[in-house]
């Protein structure tokens, strides 16, 4: 039968001192309630239901690519309250319930959880911690059966040295739910509806509470301002690293690696310190990255070198190219196998040929270049006339002097040469030279600049 | 009553291994020494002494915009020595006594001790630590009153295991010192007079001892090597991340970001891994910092985005621009809302109106661009004749096309285009098209070169 | 007499899920197994041996140039079995016994292991650790004596208490492991020969078992994966970093600095966040290198400030240069004092005289700077013409103009002047100056291209 998973997504989080939503603070580049989601969905036959309020709309369009449903909480009056507007959204089955701001719970975790709940039988995560203070305390009995949940400001000494705490992350039947959350109170300092008062309900029903704890504490640490999703962050990263690494990547250092997406590697990857992946991001096999390297939504060919200090954006790199420093390659840059674009050049919507080498400080884009095709320094494909783009095509074997300009529409034929410094406007014919510039003169009697 | 404040900064510092005397060397980019002045003159009603000795004059020229006044302790005999050069020029109130190479002291612990301190009461800054070998222990009899400092070496077993510790960090009357620093003995081993002797002397006479700790131990720590400065360093650091957090802003790894001066942040801020602020930087609401981004002495307005590896100095962003990878903003930059500065492209004196772009491989100095400019790829102004620089003006709507030099003084009408590859020479009308470069022409019977 | 070393380098690895040999993957840019044996080499009078197996070609091809002879061992049968493949080689002294795969072990801590070695008395190196889980236990006698190893599955309740641990590391005579090993038997779990067996037959013998302790518990960890690897990496840079600060550099954070090399600093240095250093670096005195540089192979003269971003490599700086931001140094650069090599600059084979500028967005390759030479912004040396590469040469005091390209081979005379935009082909004689490119001419008529 379909679980519900109900994810509270409501809250302003006014700690975190911001217009956004405080469940959209990207973790790793995504949303923390889209690694919920994402959690959720990795269990069997679930059906999601989020819980809006603050920045409703926001939430409801980050989440819009994703299957679930919505259920606005006009008012925030407590975490009871916020499952009670999905009530009329539950099936028959079991029901989860999750938190937006709590972005790193995982799914086996959940689903030894959701193995414990039946009719007879709530479900609990808690976890127990070396500094239990503030949190509520996990009371059992002398069959070691779950009796309570008390709140610090409740607990007694003896209850306080209780290291196992509430994470309030449950599950029971939707049934129950429908029975105990019509019956929650406000009667409380807040005012609010506590979910957790339904662990009392369930008690007094002779519900057994069955409890499970998470791999890691950081499963179940929420978010309420910007050093502890910075602190999580670290935490996510880091299992990355170590992650890449158990998969044969070599990581200069582990702590300076960055990954917003995923990550694809192939055998001995190399990867220097400080380099950020964002978004789909493939390094097949032997690839080495330079440090400080950034690259987002491009595959990388095997037995490419990139060097120190590239920007790699939406690229393909087809076979073993060289790449770097400084290089900047933009989206819609296709590189052949052994092509080479060096420091201080920028590609864009550029085909670069087998063997084809953009070395130094040029723009090449919109081009296509054929193979073995030589760029000189301080090229610069002219692609825009202020309004359109056009393209420019270099055949096979072109030789382009350096700090020529190319006007596109251009066409430069196989095993033809611009001459150094040209700009060239009209088609070069196959291994033609084509020259446009000024013929040199000296002045003997020239009088160098005084200050003036 | 002013309250005289002596900071000790006469000492050399040998194992820092530097030619600079030892409380020059800076933390977050400020000397040491500047640190314990601000904290000094945070308090209310002070009058700064600094005992200066080795290097002398670099550290009174470094603290020369300061209002404090200067002792010479010509021979290093001691912290007492060093106090007792700064007698006469000490008032009727509290004294207090600081250290230039004790940087992170906090103006709140000093109004905590000092409020402690009259006539009859001594103040004296102690911190418990976790492993106090090596420091003076502070001894208190059954009433909790200190009796003495016993030093690690004449400490008992018992004495030993006292955690709690001197900080050299005292107040007293100027007064009482004027009596009990003449009074002290140079009878020890190393041949110096110390100030804690003082402590005694305080004690014989019936004065209490009382005491105060500061919030950290970091605040207490001294630095006698480059890796204590180094701790100091990232402690600082991290303290001003997490502030920076708490006020808002994101930061992708709080142990990855340097501010060495001043950063004001508006709302929602994202600073990405490994920048590097320096003096008064001002980011303003939705500012989005690239990774690897140096920012010093600039303001930047809203809703800018500054792409990876940029470096803007002294630059002045007005609005919504974008900036980077690869941009660097050297002084005198002023870049308008909507803007644009692109990949290696670099800006010095330069006004950059609205909406106007210079997007790749760019020199523009010493210009004055109006709205709406689009200044092509490898763009260079000619701002110097070897001897004097010259401006470049470019008005609105103007197209200057790629690869094309504007030799200064420049003048480029408005809506006037610049054909790519143009050297420019002569004034350029509005609306009107300037080409400035050599014809093309085809060779067909040329012969590639040979390999010699 | 001279020791026998026996590095066991045979191992594949296989967690680390690489095709490179263990013992290659590189700590610190350095082989591990090159490590193991510069340590080995560090005792007096040492002949080395390193038994290979998986991808013996490689790893005897890295140790070429190290004096060491090989033993192959076929199959990987145990460490027994691997020394044994050396027993024909060794001669009449002592052997000590270490591993390709415990990088970091210190010459200190074998000079005294071997200190304690002699015909009766066998050295073992232990380790105390806090958590000796799956380790092999050191049990001793009431005497305090090693009795026995007792692995981890054989060890009583008791045993598994103690803390200290067989590191593997061991020393005895040649003429015990010529007895000893082909005594070893394979009749385990694994049938595997294990050298640790070693030690019981000595005891049987009467032979005393001495003990050493490494200072530090790294000095004998192991690397079985790239997770170990990565964690021995960060240990040893921490270490050099220490090392560097203690000798006087500046470090502005201790835990992201790479040195993959020797780096040798003067007085005073100076090395931002981020740095790389590769090969052999000198840094002399009141160097600046700015963050997220990377220097490889290179000496950089007294008072030189390197900003930020820059990337060198094979370079000689001759005294107080200025070098980026964004400036890439390529092999056989040399700057002469005072010169500035500036944004988005990249060199190659080029000498750059005493007060030359090359300050923007140039590239100079094959050339010779003379003195106070001026390079424009956008300057290119065509140094090749698709097959041949041609020098450049530039006389003192010359002024080459911005955007200008200078097609080698050329030369330009001193005092000579390049106007801005022209395409040197010819010969500038000195004082002259040289004009190459197109007179202006202004279109009034023109219409801007409208969108297609």
């Amino acid at each position: 039968m379909t679980t519900d998973v109900v994810i509270l997504a409501a809250g302003q989080g006014s700690r975190m001192k911001s217009s956004l939503p405080k469940v959209l603070h990207p973790l790793a580049g995504k949303p923390m309630v889209s690694h919920v989601v994402a959690a959720a969905k990795a269990m069997d036959d679930v059906r999601l239901h989020v819980v809006v309020g603050h920045g409703a709309e926001r939430v409801e369009e980050a989440l819009a690519a994703e299957q679930v449903t919505f259920a606005l909480q006009r008012e925030q009056k407590g975490t009871g309250h916020a499952v009670a507007q999905t009530l009329d959204q539950l099936g028959d089955g079991k029901v989860l319930i999750l938190y937006g701001d709590v972005p790193l719970i995982q799914p086996e975790t959940l689903k030894a959880l959701m193995a414990k709940v039946d009719d007879q039988h709530l479900g609990l995560l808690t976890v127990t911690v070396d500094n239990p203070s503030g949190y509520g305390r996990i009371v059992r009995d002398s069959n070691n059966r779950v009796t309570a949940i008390v709140e610090q400001k409740d607990a007694s000494d003896a209850q306080k040295t209780i290291r196992e705490c509430n994470t309030g992350i449950l599950a029971t039947t939707a049934a129950s739910l429908k029975t105990w959350l019509p019956a929650l109170s406000s009667d409380n300092a807040q005012g609010e509806y506590y979910l957790t008062d339904i662990i009392a309900m369930a008690a007094s029903e002779g519900i057994a509470i069955e409890t499970a704890e998470p791999a890691s504490e950081h499963e179940v640490q929420g978010v309420n301002d910007r050093l502890q999703l910075a602190g999580l962050e670290r935490i996510f990263q880091k299992g990355q690293a170590d992650e890449l690494m158990r998969n044969g990547a070599s990581l200069a250092d582990p702590s300076r690696i960055d990954v917003r997406g995923s990550l694809s590697i192939g055998q001995d990857v190399k990867i220097d310190v400080g380099c950020i992946f964002e978004g789909d991001v493939v390094l097949e096999d032997g690839v080495e990255v330079g440090p400080y390297t950034l690259i987002s939504n491009s595959r990388i060919g095997a037995g490419t070198v990139i060097a120190a200090h590239s920007v790699i954006e939406q690229a393909q790199v087809n076979g073993k190219a060289a790449i770097g420093p400084f290089a900047r390659l933009r989206p819609g840059t296709v590189l052949e196998h052994g092509s080479r674009v060096g420091n201080f050049v920028e590609t864009k919507n550029a085909y670069v040929g087998e063997g084809s080498k953009i070395n130094h400080l040029s723009y090449v884009g919109d081009a296509t270049l054929g193979e073995n095709v030589n760029v000189g320094a301080g090229t610069i494909t002219c692609n825009y006339d202020g309004v359109n783009k056009f393209r420019t095509e270099i055949g096979d074997n072109a030789f382009i002097g350096s700090n020529s300009a190319l006007v596109a529409p251009a066409s430069i034929g196989k095993g033809a040469t611009v001459a150094a410094g040209s700009t060239i406007t009209e088609r070069v014919s196959d291994d033609a030279l084509a020259i446009a510039r000024g013929r040199q003169v000296e002045k003997n009697d020239w009088q160098r600049p005084s200050r003036k």
